[in-house]
């Protein structure tokens, strides 16, 4: 941009969170040129295909300051897009992080998010090859992130779904709703606040995430003819199975394997704990589609995290009405 | 996110720009499932090193809607990425695109967007393969591109500059400065509007950026041992080159290849002209090092893009101070 000439900031606050997440990367597997030039060299495993996935996050949008710290802001930024490549069956290896700031937020806040960031990179087994820093309003972090197909099982898409199908799901649900809501419920009342320090669960999904990788991976090898990871909300995520199959479902809603502290929350908050865990979102769970006779193969390759029967596919006449998800742009 | 369910928006508003993009990318090579899945699947081609690079374009910061339209911002968001594959010497290959906009913001800005984000794609030969969708209050637009190294050349980096090779400049500068400036000046002075007219290129430079792709390649395969693309300043740029490599560079500041009427903007702004050049930033050219005896023949390959000799690289020790380009963090 054409300005006064200034004395460099912006490079040298590159520097510094490069400097910050090279101890999580230090000689990673593929990486040949890491941050600094015009791009990253990288080298993925030979003959296999790539996974590429993106994810925006917006303050006070997909994250509050208010309920969750820079550093788990910088968690959930990359592990929602791992789970994304969770969702494939995929290897999560290759990350971009583009960071808006602005730019009197001093460095603690940005120091505080890679060291999140850095937090899940390691724990993922994933590199920062690259980004951006701009100055914005508000705190923006844009994660692109690049994995591998496994070497024995193809990628899953969600467009396999077969009628007749079981609807299966690991772990559980509703968890990270549940939370926002204790978050926001009137500080007057004492209830919520006293279910998140009895349920420090549920906190923990809001302000993290999570990433199915190993569970995705054992799906794919599974045969699972579709998955998606849980983001928008458990009804609307097996929908998007549903339209990209051509194929219905009948849930089983007795079966909605309810995180812990869920149906508490719901309780205290007078509301229905079921809404949670169909239409909460932020899970970031697995839901999976696979012929019933392989569900126990399935169970047994994730133990200890449970694997729920959720429902069944269907024709796409013979499918129910699927209550709907979030959406910022209704 | 846990809110009231709606009817969907985001999805729609998704699928719309899916299909804009798509009548640029039918059957794209090496695209084996593109957007609407947790993760795109690309095959780039066997056996070459993949580029990374990330770039995050905030309106009011890198593009300005009173001077651009839509259509040119989502031009310039993915030339600017594939101006970094190009300073690699790299071949573009696969984008992602994660948007953030005003939820009131209306179908036609996003479909203007797309539809330039569609032209450069075509252009360059990017195929989209995923993104994200986002509320925000002001336009962001996120993008990662993948590129692949030339199967006859290695990427060239920032680290490789000698001392004693030559310092070379791809096209002109100071264009997309020159014409913000002109942009900003007060509207009573009728002069500043007038040359606008007169050079309509100048306007061009500064809304849709460029991206030197064949030139990169060809100095790549002439054996430029440093490359970086002009987005921060001339003179900063070459700056990032001489720190990575360990030298210092002395210009030929008379040499300077100017845009056309850059000298006529300054004397009507009352500037010096060569501030536009050394410090505008904005450009997209590439300033690269080469060994002396190879300038001809990257001339030759070049042309008719011009290439100018803007100075030649020094011993650390030998080098001038260079003036320093924009930063938003300073």
């Amino acid at each position: 941009m054409s300005e006064v000439p200034a004395p460099g900031g912006e490079f040298g606050i590159i520097a510094r969170l490069t400097e910050r997440l090279r101890a999580t990367q230090a000689g990673a597997a593929g990486v040949v040129l890491g941050p600094g030039d015009d791009a990253a060299i990288v080298e993925p495993a030979a003959g296999r295909a790539l996974l590429a996935t993106a994810d925006l996050l917006v303050e006070d949008r997909h994250f509050d300051l208010a309920f969750s710290t820079p550093a788990d802001a910088g968690y959930k930024s990359l592990a929602v897009n791992v789970s994304d490549i969770a969702a494939m069956g995929g290897v999560p290896r290759f990350a971009l992080v583009s960071l808006g700031a602005r730019a009197d937020a001093g460095p603690k806040l940005l120091d505080d998010l890679y060291d999140g960031l850095g937090e899940a990179a390691a724990e993922f087994g994933v590199a920062v090859v690259g980004g951006d820093l701009v100055a914005t309003d508000r705190l923006v972090v844009s994660v692109a992130l690049l994995g591998e197909a496994l070497g024995d099982a193809a990628p899953v898409r969600r467009d396999g779904a077969r009628p007749a199908d079981a609807l299966v799901v690991t772990g559980t649900l509703g968890a990270a709703s549940a939370a926002l809501a204790l978050f926001r419920s009137p500080d007057a009342n004492a209830r919520p606040r006293a279910l998140l320090d009895e349920f420090p669960s549920l906190a923990a999904a809001h302000r993290r995430g999570r990433a199915r990788v190993r569970e995705g991976q054992a799906a794919a090898r599974a045969g699972a003819t579709a998955m998606i990871d849980v983001s928008d909300g458990f009804a609307a995520d097996v929908g998007h199975i549903c339209e990209r199959s051509g194929v219905g479902v009948v849930l089983d809603r007795a079966a909605l394997p309810l995180a812990p502290g869920v149906r508490e929350a719901a309780d205290a908050l007078g509301v229905d704990a079921s809404g949670f865990a169909l239409s909460g979102g932020d899970d970031y769970e697995l839901a999976i589609a696979i012929a019933p006779e392989r569900v126990e193969e399935l169970r047994a390759a994730i133990a200890p995290v449970p694997l729920t029967v959720a429902g069944r596919f269907t024709r796409a006449e013979d499918g129910e009405e699927l209550p709907r998800g979030w959406d910022h742009f209704a």
